[in-house]
């Protein structure tokens, strides 16, 4: 999960803002099931890529991004979605907050360029 | 700067989200004027608190929150953040994004409650 640098078009678009802290318990079923969750999400009509990153003591940031509302909205009432957020909240996640916004302006910078 | 969970107010407020990669020179130089940079955003008015991981390879993803979009300008404005935005691109940074987006819902989570 700890990718980086998304390219997405020209705003607007929708970013979804998850930050989080993990129980320690069962890492590799929350793996397996983020990994589920990530293969699942990147085959959704409007997902537009996510950046991440997560430290050892199981704290962690993801930003996803997405063309427009519709495509979050679908996104969070999937079923099997659902489900797995279901089983976080009940096994996985000791703490998280989700913020969806909409992204009005961005840049970029690379060395050299 | 791996902080979490900053308590934000009711929706609308501002999401600065920064995604970044830095170059392996000098990072006790850029740990300082990291510092000294937080020590100043802390103090500008809108400020809400920031969000933030960084992993030993160099990158990492920050958000910082903010009252509206006038606040950012400000912050974005400051003398003394340009100077050391000019030092961060000449020196520090190999690569970065960053998105300015408007925060239209949240929700919290908490094991236990």
């Amino acid at each position: 999960m700890n990718n980086h640098f998304v390219e997405t078009p020209e705003p607007p678009y929708i970013a979804v803002i998850f930050t989080f802290e993990l129980r320690p318990d069962d890492r590799e079923g929350y793996e397996a099931r983020l990994a589920e969750m990530n293969a699942l999400a990147i085959q959704q009509d409007g997902f537009l890529g996510e950046e991440g990153v997560r430290l050892d003591n199981g704290r962690g940031l993801t930003v996803s991004y997405w063309r427009d509302m519709d495509a979050v909205d679908a996104w969070r009432r999937h079923v099997v979605h659902l489900a797995a957020k279901k089983a976080g909240r009940e096994k996985w996640y000791q703490q998280y907050t989700l913020r969806i916004a909409e992204v009005a302006f961005a840049k970029t910078f690379a060395a050299g360029e």
